[in-house]
């Protein structure tokens, strides 16, 4: 069950250069790939940054460790010194991916429509299907079966897994990487009651991905009703998000998987939304907000800070029922208090007299 | 950043032809485009519905707005008075909706398999699948990469948006529209424990969507265990959405998006359910219920209204912890309370001796 | 609205046969298709497992009833009675259902990668894409669209159904069922944040399904950071879940739609989560433990048993907004207590003196 992806190998020399931190061993030492600090073997390259794993650094096999100044002191083996361990593994991580292998060209099972503007760098898969009008920058790679609709456009060096699908006039930026079974541009939830039954409501904007955007498997992108719904620069969406139509999220906001954001909402800059998280319609978060997992936004934010909904942590469901009378026995408890009040008032007085 | 969808224009005087709305202005004014009340330019149509947004009427620049006879008293530029703005809207803005041109016939990419029934004037686009003995009416359109099963009959007008997938002997009322990563007829979650393992119980029913249902992006519907899992007519489901086995939805009944059903529930007609809400197994929801965004539904609900969940708005995450230490200590409260009625009632009989 | 689903019939001696199950009745007796015990026609079996159903058996118009000893003294038909009705059923309901027909080979339309290993009883449907050095052993079924990664290992009998995408070095085991849309194998939602933007951490694990896995449509199960995410043996999952990367879920543990399951936690075997549960990063789950619907799991849970979070079921939205409007005058009432409590001890030691 080891997960070895890879048969290069590197001097530690070699992985740090470039990088801004430093190394306090040896420099010839051969790395091979990567591992965690606690199953770490000769020949792996491993990383420290959460507290609660410096027990196993004692005793770690690595070669080598990133790390903190403070913690490597205590590191037996070869140390790379630097202020965040976490960014610098993940560059180093990155020499030993196994970079998926795409073809130059258009596959010859792909079907492309008319009037695209198709750079020669571009790479699209197997079975993809690429709308008219479409417009792909240098570099663009289009996974296997993935659906381009009519008149989108994608930046260079964007790519998209297999199976995304790209409603008509998205706009993609650039370096924007979508996972599979994405969609974006569906249209939004729009119904207008009439006579008892639902109208459908056009749903005339577009979406707009901004550079550096990372979609995650499954997620699901309303396009505008009228204005576009907007991802802006460097914003990350996990897997199976639900945006809906004319949402704007700020630069470099991070969503953890499952959070709906309902219609219309604004999200600030730099926010984290935990898991499973719900924002509902027509809110405004401000920058640096985050909410914890779970928490349904019920209103609008206008501070920064930490928020959070509902009572009563995990506990074990006979606790929980225990909780729940409680809470509908408050009622009673409130009026036995009101009683106890009056009735010690009218002692007081009785004693007084 | 604007999105003006479309190029065509429109005078007021046809807009409105044979809607149910009245103008007060000039019908010959040209239209080019719609637009938020807030944001709109002279050539643009916009409405006004949501009293939140009545503040920027008397500075609207758009050229035309559609709304009430009270609130027309107010309007600056050429009015379209009516008694239902949304729907009048929908109605206007469906004639700037740039239609996705489909083209009449199978692609020459598309596998359609044997003993098909398939109408002269459908449209299968590229790398479609059709499975044998499928029936698809006048005018369906099935998109890109979609995969209909075996004995799969869709009815007159329905179209599935690209990457759909319907399992065999899925039924396709009319007009319904599927968008794409949707999953129709998928077995159910079904299995016996025997021996300590999970056993398959085999999933026989089907799926049916009757008339006019619309179902979002990446949507999950699974066929029933016996019986069918059936979608009522005109009932609208938004994107990301779980429905179990054998489950009932009733006629126009709307679910935002997240929301899951769990097997064989039936949910009443007209009903309205908020985002990620939960409806458990085996329940039963009158017609007319509305249920608020994120609730758990355990029991089931027999009267029309307004049903919730959970206590505890959203807080900072400070006063969350509060609010639960609080509950945590409702136990100790009682307690003092208790005491107190206990001391009270001995002081007073002694005063009274 | 009926559903039956095959033209079949079998003697009640033929469905038993080979069954821990005795026959009270007539061997002879021939069954068609199954049903519910309070739709079921002559002709049709059905089966009695809980005990809210118990009512209809007295007038069942089923041929024959599965069902225990017990219930089966009030059984008006024929009975097959056994210990286990609701596997027995799973067992007979298997012989009614409809196979769906898979072609060996490859489809001409499917595109396959250079260097696989392909058994020649391996089915691959129309427009599948297979990449390089993959290897399908015996019995595999690939689905049409189905999009199968680099390197991706599928063991004997394993079956895709349409829309299905693996990532490249996933592993699947035998048996495993994969449903349509799910995604198996995404990059984990990895980002170190550095000068303020967020840098992609490289996702270096596999995903392995052991033997016997179930997933269900849409579900997401990302690959590892380092090591691998791992689904073990007999593991069922429903639909449209979340499984972040590193994840490990236990031996024959069942996860019902719309769960989410943070990074890096550990879910023990045999357990139960409801649906819509989210369980939090770097937790541990015992085994055999229940998580009911909705719960939030914010911390590990060491020792077997059911767990729930949040207080306040289901009510109406009016009485909803009253325990709220409690819970945030909790603090007032403790103080109103401890007021009392001053209060009742300065009159009792004023009477003492």
């Amino acid at each position: 069950m080891t997960s070895n992806p890879h048969k290069s190998q590197f001097q530690l020399s070699e992985l740090i250069q470039g990088l801004d931190a430093i190394l306090k061993g040896d420099p010839n030492c051969l790395i091979t790939s990567v591992s965690t600090i606690q199953q770490a073997e000769p020949g792996q390259i491993t990383f420290l940054m959460n507290p609660q794993y410096k027990k196993y650094l004692p005793e770690t096999q690595a070669s080598a460790v990133i790390l903190t100044q403070e913690d490597s002191e205590d590191c037996p083996v070869n140390a790379i010194i630097c202020r965040d361990p976490y960014y610098i593994y993940a560059k180093i991580a990155a020499r030993f991916e196994q970079k998926i292998t795409t073809t130059i060209g258009v596959h010859p099972s792909a079907v492309v429509g008319k009037d695209c503007e198709i750079d020669p760098t571009v790479s699209i898969a197997a079975n993809a299907v690429i709308g008219d009008r479409v417009k792909l920058g240098p570099h663009v790679i289009i996974g296997p079966n993935c659906v381009i609709g009519d008149a989108v456009e994608i930046d260079e060096h964007a790519s998209l897994d297999a199976n995304v699908t790209l409603y008509f006039r998205v706009k993609v930026g650039k370096r924007v990487h979508i996972s599979s079974g994405a969609v974006i541009g569906s249209d939004g939830f729009g119904f207008a009651k009439h006579k008892g039954s639902w109208q459908k409501v056009p749903q005339l904007g577009r979406v707009i991905l901004e550079d550096d955007v990372d979609i995650g498997a499954n997620t699901a992108i309303d396009r505008g009703a009228i204005n576009d719904t907007v991802i802006e620069k460097g914003a990350k969406l996990d897997n199976l998000i639900q945006i809906g139509h004319n949402v704007r999220i700020g630069e470099n906001t991070a969503i953890a998987g499952c959070v709906g954001i309902a219609g219309s909402s604004v999200i600030g800059k730099n926010c984290l939304i935990g898991g499973q998280a719900g924002v509902g319609g027509h809110l405004t978060i401000a920058d640096n907000v985050m909410i914890t997992g779970g928490t349904e936004v019920t209103k609008s934010i206008r501070e920064p800070g930490i928020y959070s909904s509902g009572v009563g942590g995990l506990v074990t469901n006979k606790e929980w029922r225990k909780n729940s009378a409680r809470l509908h026995r408050l009622e009673h408890l409130t009026n036995r208090v009101k009683e106890l009040e009056i009735a010690l008032e009218a002692l007081t007085e009785r004693i007084a007299t």
